[in-house]
């Protein structure tokens, strides 16, 4: 439990205000998220799917790039909270007419917006908005460019708690991109603070940022070394057109070296799960075998997006003084 | 009332599961549904126009070709039984990135969605997903390429039941591209299982498949023949785009000898009901005259589409175990 | 308070049906309008942002041509009344098919919508709307063409009232292209109809209308006369594509003799209010200190806007019989 240092993402009582990223967050933040999406986790399975928590709030879905399948998540988890969702493709909207950002906001914010899902192209949008609003409006990010993507961060780790109990002693291996990706960014941030006991990143040289060390991250060039003794595993999706250029190796070569198949899955734990944020590339960045095998939980992971959702929107709301 | 091949659209105690085509279902279940429908066509002209039957339910509209119309419907269906609504546009969304029908369907799954209201453009598409998803979930055909459109023929029938009292004795005829016609498949099937005394078609020979009079059909390739004593004449849509091809007519051509008047109708029982799915094509498949005269049930039938779904929906998740 | 000929717009007893455009209207029905939204004003600012006035009824947005802005405000102004709210693109949908605007209307009609809200670049087409449907449906317009705008009117109404306690003995400027606006054009009429003293317009020549001065407006050319000791000016969006042509001016020179500057409104009254429809084009129409600056309540008319149409959409479904 470190000290908090206030930033944008808390209240004056350190409670949190925004989610943005998972980088500046205590343990103990992380952790009640953690724990409230843990009763979020069974609304799902009943019959009627809702909680009154956030009856009669309005919250704006800002996708400044096309997600269906996180906007899904999101427009799923507020109306299972029972809020009004307003989904904004600003694209096709505002900027159109040559709107400034910031017109736009006091605009939504005028209109008694209670909260943005900010998706956006760029590193630093959801900050960058979050600084903007009045003080009762939150902000989550939703992804902002090779920055950071907190829900699926939280995601991952509730999935990783629910079935070793903990994190204390895990060894987990975060396998693809990690120089484009923000969920990766925003594991290791994650996994670090919550108490994972190794977090390792296993990448071609050129695919691994140079700050990587200095995050007390393991880096690993060979998958087989990099696999071994691991408790989970974390499959980036690869993004096809990324992959270009003279330093970088090819898909086909790429995927010769680092795609997930039941062999190379030996020298994991025995009981090793493999997590992967979809939609996965079947035969690329891995094997169906894996995909649809019992070390899955690729599935689950889904599921508890919806609860870690509701969980951040609630929190992050239960903080306006 | 028929056995009933528990095939899959019942679940094993013979109720309804999936609602696929009106194909396999005995006249115990279609009935059920005509009356099921009964207590829901009151609810649109109530003040409220809700009931709470669904509430905390997710319906997706699985639209993988575009119809603003029926999923408008299915859209009020659900949200009249109070469920929460997902429209998801395939082609826009998934597809993009590359992912396969069966994890998008799993995906969905994942966040606790309860029923797929499914259009697509192949035949059968509603079929395979059906076979495709976790034993709690409900599939719904709002129209599979030329397969089927049960919704459609229900609706139909509903109608027809309402102003005759019921099917016995009745002679109702279908006129159009029957060969394209997945609405006039549905019907067919519904109509004989309910036992309406005759089925007609009316199209030229080149637009009527050769199965036809296996269905226990009776064929026609003049309206004046066709239409003699009939209780009921449904119109199909025209669809100007199939319309070609050098053993087809001409547009012009099949409209000037297959047409509705008020002149052709004569030779009709003289309270004959005119049907049609809409939108309708003014002056090209049907005349003003007739779609706006006192033998029209179209605006009806529309009416009846949102009670027919809205039985259709609850039945199918009253059959969760 | 003058006496009503019962138009389109009123019922037989005289009580609010459609809400088309402020030009028939009687002050005493404008006056209940702007009352009524003040007692929505609070919603926005409720813990719970709903009242259950229009739960169950089913509201479609209407939309010929995109307007994500205005669109937004009328869908949250109906979920906040509890509604439940269809947003339909006509342009993607059934004209695509060829179905007529009339067939559109009644197939929307027999699904129970009660409430049209209607956007479409034609002037008159709410007026055609609303003498198509049937008797218990209400259409709103949400601007038509040139014609009228008139929610806009009135949130500017209310939020003047708000400010001034009331029309007695205002001046009131409207500053642009008068010419081609159909905000200026309802603003006039409600702002004559409430008792506002003295209306003004300023423009270039080419830019106003020749009935201006039919309807009681002060013309003027030069911004500074204009000005002179007003209480309110209400600033047009300039739309660029209009701009052209030989008898126009080019933007630079317009926003030259016509662009709002803190310089400029020294010669208004010194509590002069600063109004926008909104989205704004700094630097262009209006300067970045003015709309930021004390005086500009453009925020104050967004949140104004949710409240009108709250009210607007109640008072007209009150009035079926």
């Amino acid at each position: 439990m470190t000290a908090q240092k206030p930033g944008i993402q808390l209240n004056k009582k350190g409670r949190l205000k925004h989610f943005l990223t998972t980088e500046e967050l205590s343990r103990q933040i992380l952790t009640e998220i953690l724990d409230t999406a843990e009763n979020f986790a069974g609304v799902g399975e009943r019959a009627v799917k809702k909680v009154p928590l956030l009856r009669g709030k309005t919250i704006a879905n800002l996708f400044f790039e096309p997600s269906t399948r996180t906007r899904t998540t999101f427009e799923l988890a507020a109306k299972r909270l029972s809020a009004d969702v307003l989904n904004i493709n600003i694209e096709a909207s505002a900027t159109k007419k040559g709107e400034s950002l910031l017109d736009t906001l006091q605009t939504l914010e005028s209109m008694h917006c209670d909260m943005f899902v900010v998706r956006h192209a760029n590193s630093g949008a959801a900050h960058f908005i979050a600084s903007l609003v009045a003080p009762g409006i939150r902000v989550i990010n939703a992804g902002d460019g090779r920055h950071a993507h907190p829900t699926q961060a939280m995601l991952d780790a509730f999935t990783i708690r629910r079935h070793k109990g903990g994190f204390n002693g895990l060894k987990v291996a975060i396998v693809g991109d990690i120089m484009h990706s923000r969920v990766a960014r925003s594991e290791i941030h994650a996994f670090n603070t919550l108490g994972v006991k190794e977090v390792r990143v296993i990448a071609p040289k050129t695919l691994i940022p140079a700050y990587m060390r200095a995050l007390g991250v393991k880096v690993f060039h060979d998958l087989k070394l990099g696999l071994k003794g691991v408790d989970a595993v974390i499959m980036l999706r690869l993004q096809r057109e990324r992959m270009q250029g003279p330093l970088l190796p090819s898909a086909d070569e790429f995927f010769k070296m680092y795609g997930l198949t039941e062999e190379r899955l030996k020298v994991a734990s025995p009981d090793v799960m493999v997590l992967h944020p979809g939609p996965i590339n079947r035969g690329v960045e891995i094997d169906s075998e894996v995909a649809d095998g019992p070390r899955s939980v690729i599935l689950e992971q889904v599921s508890h997006g919806i609860a870690i959702r509701m969980a951040v929107m609630s929190l992050c709301m239960g903080s306006v003084e």
